[in-house]
Formats: structure tokens, sequence, C-alpha cells
């Protein structure tokens, strides 16, 4: 077993590239030799390492040369184009991307849940959509406690899910709106009747917004991924869960609001107490005396925060809960270097 | 029958009261005389009704003499002591607070849902809280059509909700975290990691949030009502119904994201056609060409936007869908004068 690894970072310069230097730093990975790729449009930044600046070169065909460990999060393009290459290399790939997530023999891991399968790789390992990962480490410990009979989700997703282009959009929506202009003249005064400005339905200025649709018409792709990526990590290929993905003007996190329906009877105080034990998770459910999760809490942190726990009289054996989870992290760089560790 | 009537509003210069004015005059509700009252920190301005400045008045014993109908939005506390004033005056009370709504021989209405109740009132008819009456609205042509077996809905509801001190608060912690002098900053740029200000777990800038935690333990207010209400208004006292409420920082409606269980079988496109013609709903649901319902798009308009109909697989004779609505006039004022147009 090696002491140390070389590990590359394809889309270094990216919200989650940045991010994944970022834990890398903070966990003290072993790491020998560090390369940082990117586009040739966003080659030759420096980045900062431990103190040590790096340049970021552009992705080619030779960028794997001895690389151990090399950590995808370029889009679906790069990851179908170029995974191949690093296998071919020698790589392990941990790979953000949803290209191969739902590949046969390509394992879809959260260490919580389902670190085993990591084991089986041939090469190419990923890491789910950031919604799931929440979500299913949410889950574990319901499935392994009490079974699921059923999950419906509704999410509340920041808007950095879109990457930097999408805190750009956000940015943009609020200055098209004049908002840091105006916002002294939203006090009630004489005479003044709200007028809030019109904004377009694409606008995220304080607007709701959904992903984009999928080919299975209705549903948008975050919703489908969801869906099949929760199945495929659970191993229950027919698990009854449904989604509706929502984007939001927030940052630090996602949330979801979640019903489950379990297969045995439970107590909430049950509940707590497996959560409290749990790993990855925090429980922050005293809602009464102002305990529980939101985005801005989550924000930086690697667990799932879990809170909001109520019963649901409408069905047997059901509950509500509701957690949040920073997505840049445990929803995407905190999670591919913890699948990362599990080769140490 | 009166051809006009004296009206007053209690609670004249919040965001309700104002929207209330709005209402009236867009619908040339018959006003022979329009009186505004207010609290004494509170009296004193002029609002704009049909292009004359109207003072605002302080509330006070007598305010109500020669008062046909009277819209109240001004709190629980005035709604409980001066409501009966109003009634024992003379008037038709029209009541957006909570305080009155789940009392027995106090009608709770909607138009489009149960109008025939409000001939029933004893002087107060009671105005639900806004997540209800978009729910019941959208509900209605369900319930009608197929039956519900239940129902289970998460909220994204407007921090205007919270009326002017929302609003108010909205901008306070914007400005708090520096947003207008930081938002620049947010490229990426060299050596730069991402720094988004530290905000408390109660800032609703760019965060996710709660109403306040009601009797029922783990529950909140929000939560509580729109169950309570629902059942109400719908005359199903056990309907299976679950509920949690989130608030946002977006502005102009709140959404809807509800999974619902018919008593019968369905298909997407019959319900479709039920919802184009339901009074008091427009249809938007064609996600993949980009049609569907957000709170910017609900903005001054007095409809339910209903859209995202989506088969859920995971349960027999069920459906989820989303919906929004402008909290400010379908959520309130606008519901409360159609409620007054039921007496002309």
């Amino acid at each position: 077993m090696k002491k140390s690894f070389n590990v590359a970072i394809v889309g270094a310069t990216g919200l989650v590239g940045r991010t994944m230097l970022q834990v890398l730093e903070e966990k003290y990975f072993p790491i020998n030799n560090l390369k940082l790729l990117a586009s040739e449009r966003s080659a030759g930044q420096n980045l900062l390492f431990r103190n040590e600046q790096i340049i970021v070169e552009e992705l080619g065909q030779n960028s794997f040369r001895g690389i151990d460990i090399a950590l995808f999060s370029a889009g679906s393009y790069v990851s179908k184009t170029f995974v191949p290459i690093a296998v071919r290399a020698g790589c392990i790939v941990i790979d953000n991307g949803s290209y191969w997530r739902m590949k046969p023999d390509v394992p879809l891991i959260v260490p919580e849940v389902n670190p085993n399968e990591a084991f089986k790789h041939e090469g190419i390992i990923t890491n789910p959509n950031c919604s799931t990962i929440q979500l299913v480490v949410a889950l574990k410990p319901l499935l392994d406690n009490y079974g699921l009979r059923r999950v419906i989700v509704s999410t509340y997703q920041s808007i950095s899910g879109a990457g930097q282009k999408g805190i750009n959009k956000l940015i943009s929506d609020i200055s098209s709106i004049k908002f840091c202009e105006a916002m002294e003249n939203w006090q009630l005064s004489d005479n003044k009747n709200i007028a809030f400005p019109r904004r377009n339905s694409d606008s995220i200025a304080f607007n709701t917004a959904f992903h984009e649709p999928d080919a299975e018409k209705g549903f948008s792709v975050e919703e489908i991924k969801m869906m099949n990526e929760t199945r495929k990590i659970l191993n229950i290929p027919d698990m009854k869960i449904s989604v509706t993905c929502v984007r939001l003007p927030i940052l630090g996190g996602h949330g979801e609001s979640v019903n489950v329906e379990l297969s045995k009877p439970f107590t909430l105080d049950d509940i707590r107490e497996i959560y409290s034990k749990a790993p990855g998770i925090v429980l922050m459910d005293d809602f009464e005396n102002g305990t529980y999760p939101t985005v801005a809490t989550s924000e930086s942190k690697d667990e799932v925060l879990i809170g909001r726990l109520r019963l649901d009289s409408s069905c047997e054996n059901s509950l509500n809960l509701w957690f949040t989870a920073d997505n840049l992290r445990k929803g995407a760089a905190t999670n591919a270097v913890q699948i990362a560790e599990l080769f140490l």
C-alpha cells in the first residue's frame, strides 16, 4: 500500500474542483504530487494548495501519466471522453459527473452507505448527484433499522448546484432588478403601493426554478437522477420513491423535505437515538427550542444535518423529516475525497 | 340589496391591507364610503384610493358605526378584540387573521371551493391561511372528480408571508452580509477560495427558515394551520394530510410541491382538462417546453398557477404537482375581497 499518492483534479478551477482542493488540504490527504487540470480557457491560473502555488494545466491525452487517483468534476463531455483515458493510464478515477453513474459495473458510492462496492471497481468509481448523496445518508439508518416502504422527496436546492454559472446568474438576475439600488425603497411610505420589480419566469432573483427537462416527459434530469441513483446505491431496484426537485436562491447547501413510510413501527425517540449515532449525520432536532437545520448552518460542514422529525398521522409507520448538507462538500467534493480515502 | 357599501379596512397600512386597497380598486368594488383603520403608531398616514387621499384613522371602539363590511388584517390580538365589536356594530366582518378561523359556527371560506358556507355566518367570515387557500383551490377539482385519499405537502413560502416585517428582515439580513458590496467578488479568481459570508441560522439571506413552533410539539404553527384549515374547508375532518412548511427568500408568491393519492384511477390528460376549466386556476403544464409556474410568474395575479404534473409510480392512483399563487393576493387580499363579492 502506497504511503502517498499522485493525485489529479480535472476541472480544478470550477466550484467543485476548488472545493476538492480545500477538502484534500483539510483532510491531510497524503499527496505526493498534485496535478491540476482544466480546459484551455481556464488553464494557466494559479491555485493555492498547502501554501504552494500550482499552475493549472490544460487537460490532454497525456495528462494522467504517473497519476494514481484522478478526481473529475468537469461535466459530462469531459467525463465521457477523458475518464477512459485516465483509467487506461492506470488511475483510479473518482468521477463527480453523471455520465458513468448508472453504467453496470461502475460503483456509485457514498462511503457511509455502500463503501464495500467501491472495491469492485474497474477503474471508475462514481460520485452520486448532490441531492442523492444527502438523501441516502439520511435513509440508510432507517433502511437498516426499519426497512423502507416508500419515500417522497421535495428538494430545496442551492443555485450553486449549477456551479459558478449558477452563482453568476444569481448575481446577474439580482442586479437586473436593481435590487441594491431599490431595497431602501421597500420600506412602506405614504401613497406607495408595493412595487417589486417584475421578473421573467426564468429569473432566479427571489424566485423558484427547476432543473432541465429530462427525456422522461414531465420530469427534470435532477428528479430522474435522484430516483435512479438512490435505487442503485441502496441496492433496491424497485424502491418506491417519488421526487420533486426545486432550485432556489439559497446558498450553503441543499435542503430536503422527506416523507418516509417505514416497514415497521417506530418511535421518534428511537430514530433520534439512531441518528445521533449514525456516521456522517448530526442530529439537530429540537424545534421548539430553535434547533433545526438550515442551509446556512450546513455551509462548510461535511455532515448531513437532520431535524424537524414529525410523526405523519396520514399513514401507518410514517414520518416527516428535513435535512440539509453543503452541496459542494458532502454533495460533491467531500464525498469524492472520502471515496479516495477508502483506498488509504 | 344595497347598491354600494361602507367598507372599513383594519390594518390598512400593512402589506395585506394595502393589497386589499389595490384589489378593491381593481375590482371596482361598489364602495360608498371607505374607512381606513390602523394602530395609533400607523394612523395619520395618507393612502391613495381611486385617486383620492384617505387619512388612516386610529382603530377604536366606535370605528365601525355605519360600516357594512369590515376587512381585517391586523393580527390575532386585534382580531380577537375588535372583530366582536365590529359585529355588534352591524358589520359583516371578513377576517384574514387566524384567531376565529377554527371556531365552530365561523365559516372559513375560499369562494371557488365552499362559497355557500359563507351565508351561514353570524357576523364573522374568516379568510384562511395563505398556504391553505392555494392548496384547497388546487385540491377541489381532484376531490370532486376522483376523491382524495392522502395529501403530502411541502411548501416554498415567500418571506412576505411575515408581512412588512418579513421583507424588512430580508433586506436587513442581506445588508448584514454586505451582499451588494461583495457580489462582484464572487467571480472566481486566482487563489480565491469561495468565501461566502457566514450567516446565523436565523438569517433569511439566501437561507431556509421555518415558522414559529406550535404548541403541538415538533410542528410549526403554519403546518398545524394548513392541516386544520384544509380539513375544515373541504369538510373532511379526518382527511389524511401531512405538511412541511418552509420559508424562503423568495417574493411574488408561495409555491407548493404536493403529492396526492386519489381514490380512483386517472390520466394526467384528464386532470389537465379538468384544471384548464376549473375556476381560479391557470394550467401551466408543458415542462419540456418551458411552461411551469414560478412565484415570480404568480406575482400580482389572482389565480393559482398549476403545473409539473407527473405520475407517481410509487403508489397507486398517485401524482405529483406544483402550484404557485401570490400570497398577498389570492393568499390574502383577493380571497377576502372575493368573499365580500359573494354578498353583492
